[in-house]
């Protein structure tokens, strides 16, 4: 069995795959709920100057997240210490034009809800109480707009229906959705379907199989006037409420309204099944990992070797900017993962000096912010157990504050490598001139060695990087 | 805001959904593919005993992954450098009763395939080229058996169809789906519709919404009498082999053969867009990881913590043995994770025996094995460079036989914790009578420093055999 040529094969698979990931059609185009300064740009965008009525939307999450095979409702799991819902309610949020989102919870989770609202911050959420089925629920996040005398909750012009487990919903469909029911009443967005539909018999057996091309999968958002959907609901019978799913018929049975559809991307699949919160947590760490700012201490070889990792991590955007305060602060919004390379045996100044920093403009607060620390060992001596101590000490304080600390150390003590040190040089090319060809092997092999070093630096970055895993802080891992 | 109490929260919610992993429904509930005496086991089951036909498989793997964003099919990519497609070959392969399995893939794929089957040594697979649609993939794999004149694929009673990038189909649902063919001449696994299915006019206008109780969809695996659907190949249209989805469809229209409908679970699902793989991934990671056998060598503190360390790796099966070549090989089938506890400081002698155990019985050839060193330090140095390279190399090593070596260095040299030291009991009773209060207060603190290490040194364990990082290997972590 040839390993090694199916190996080389696969591993040139595997890079391929991920080269692709950045292109890939399921994840979200816009990545602009991840930094907090895209909620401020896109003030300026289309969207704001469209839409010039006010936009509610509501998200019924009264579900039990049985189809899981979970107790915890699918929209109470979390992803980084984050419910699933909060990153949902963030999607709706962050655009300047949506005034208001009320988020329907069953009676038993309303505290944990406005603990979640509390604690990430979210300022234009309403909680309200949901009935005992989907259809009901929703009646109620509908019904919070219709008391005139509570002046926190105005009647918006068009509102967005969502569901709390579609967390990657993308301002250009909401954007779609939006003017659509403005002009027609009535949208909802739409998708392939993936399966081909059947109709079954009574007894098990095939009926006939429906022709793919005519029929789409109804999905979520869909947007109504106000005045419709709940004049809908206020008309539909019990049996509607009890056992309907459909808005859109609602809609289009009650008020006469037929609903404009739209395609929409993948990114609008819904968590239904417990694979799927891996899958929403890849695509969320794929979405953190994009870009990094690699920060190099002022030591030559600092320099160089952060040089030589960007090049390494070339599957990110890095810029590689020097240590100082004045000149890291206007990456702090542009990434969440630093990389900071230095020669100094002690990392707790300039971390602290970090992280209050990420403090002061509440970069880590929805989502956990990187900082790596790649220290070049001069010495051969490894870290005592004292520096162990207080690293990960260092690591377990300022992972309170939402920030993941991890160490590569580098050793950079051997006289292996040519540019590094003028005196390695020397000795070489003396050593070429006494026993040329050993210490030429051997210099190879020393070469060789150190490269594979900086391969395994740029690997180990890039997994601490998209892991983020929360058990490995205060780790100092070796290359 | 109150971060304390919501963290809390949090972190109990999290807790309870780690605790729930294991009784998902999307998982598989046979995790039979995943070792190897399985396959022995199912002989004396049902399975044997009711199916005495000939029975195949056919695996249409010609698609493009265009769905995906990627440029490599989806069936070709990898979870722990093994293609999907060999994982769903595995999943028929293993049971005695399935005699071939026909992989149909593009011409320009069938090297890459045969590397697979190679590499993976995958015994009952046949490799034919599909053709433009996936009809006639199906069909040319299909032909595979009409030739009477090679013995090697003799004609089967009933022919299973199968997609590729569903690998976790389970035996008992392939054997009902066998059976039903055998009776009906067709049978083909159904779910229930995630989203409402609508007929759109053609003017992107709702159309109507399906009654969702009245279909369902129709997915993989699909089984018929080898004449029946051979037939139905024959005799359909050139517009059905190119237009065409559904072979359910082909068997009642040319055939009159009406399929018997069965209810699969979800772990049928097909992994279709990237995101999947991630989900196909956590799926993998997870069976990998439900038990665990600790190793203890015979120091009285490694045998102490291997039952501490038990007690904290709860969310996993594990078994506590002594140290020793015979009591570790009927391990070795049970499990593919290892905790070896032991105070030397060196491991490549153990290391080694197990990697040969392992390969006598092929036991890391198609999912990697894990191996945690934890190592008991029993002073306060810290590794020197030399040992930290020498972990690293062996760990490189093994890792070319799929076994994965990570170190844990837990700190035994601090007189803090009664149980491991009759000197520190000593140490402690002394300084009570001499200075009672202070003391009492520095030892609370030093043993809750020591459960805090414990602690970690459970969840970085648990970490490293659930995440099986490749990149990680040969790292001594600290706690």
């Amino acid at each position: 069995m040839n390993t090694a040529a199916t190996n080389a094969e696969l591993i040139e698979t595997k890079e391929k795959m991920q080269q692709e990931r950045c292109s890939s059609s399921d994840r979200p185009l816009d990545p602009g709920c991840l930094l907090p300064q895209d909620a401020e740009r896109s003030a300026d965008q289309p969207g704001r100057a469209v839409v010039d009525f006010p936009v509610a939307a509501v998200l019924p999450a009264g579900g039990s997240g049985e189809r899981m095979g979970l107790t915890t409702p699918k929209q109470f799991c979390s992803i980084f210490n984050r419910p699933l819902i909060s990153y949902t309610i963030q999607a709706f949020e962050r655009l300047p034009w949506i005034v208001m989102v009320v988020v329907v919870v069953a009676k038993d989770n309303h505290d944990l809800m406005l603990n979640i609202v509390r604690k990430f911050n979210h300022t234009k959420v309403k909680v309200v109480h949901g009935g005992t089925t989907r259809h009901r629920s929703i009646y109620n996040g509908l019904q919070a707009f219709s008391d005139s005398t509570d002046s926190s909750t105005p009647k918006p012009k068009v509102v967005i229906i969502h569901d709390a487990v579609r967390p990657f919903v993308e301002e250009d469909l909401l954007l779609k959705i939006t003017l659509a029911a403005k002009e027609q009443g009535a949208s909802g967005a739409i998708r392939p379907l993936v399966s081909t539909v059947i109709a079954t018999t009574s007894e098990s057996y095939l009926d006939h199989s429906l022709e793919r091309a005519k029929y789409r999968a109804s999905e979520m958002p869909q947007g109504f006037l106000y005045d419709i959907i709940f004049q809908a609901y206020q008309r539909c019978s019990e049996f509607d409420l009890e056992f309907g799913t459909e808005c859109l018929h609602l809609a289009l049975q009650y008020c006469g309204t037929n609903a404009r559809l739209i395609e929409g991307p993948p990114t609008l699949w819904k968590v239904t099944y417990k694979r799927d919160l891996a899958a929403a947590e890849a695509i969320i760490k794929e979405t953190l990992s994009v870009s990094a700012c690699i920060i190099a201490e002022a030591e030559e070889e600092a320099v160089e070797l952060a040089k030589t990792l960007q090049k390494n991590l070339n599957m990110m955007e890095t810029d590689v900017i020097p240590c100082g305060k004045e000149s890291n602060v206007q990456y702090l919004s542009k990434t969440r993962n630093f990389i900071h390379i230095s020669a100094s045996a002690s990392s707790s100044l300039w971390v602290l000096e970090m992280v209050k920093c990420f403090e002061d403009i509440d970069h880590a607060r929805l989502y956990p912010v990187v900082i790596v620390w790649v220290q070049l060992s001069m010495t051969k001596q490894s870290a005592d157990s004292q520096e162990t101590d207080e690293f990960m000490a260092l690591a377990s304080e300022v992972k309170q504050r939402n920030v993941l600390l991890y160490g590569i150390k580098i050793d950079h003590s051997k006289e292996w490598h040519p540019v590094w040190s003028s005196a390695a040089v020397a000795h070489l090319l003396q050593a070429w001139t006494c026993c040329a060809f050993r210490d030429a092997l051997l210099h190879t092999s020393e070469l060789e060695q150190w490269q594979r070093s900086l391969e395994r630096l740029g690997q180990i970055t890039l997994v601490l990087i998209r892991d983020r895993n929360m058990a490995l802080t205060g780790q100092m891992l070796h290359v």
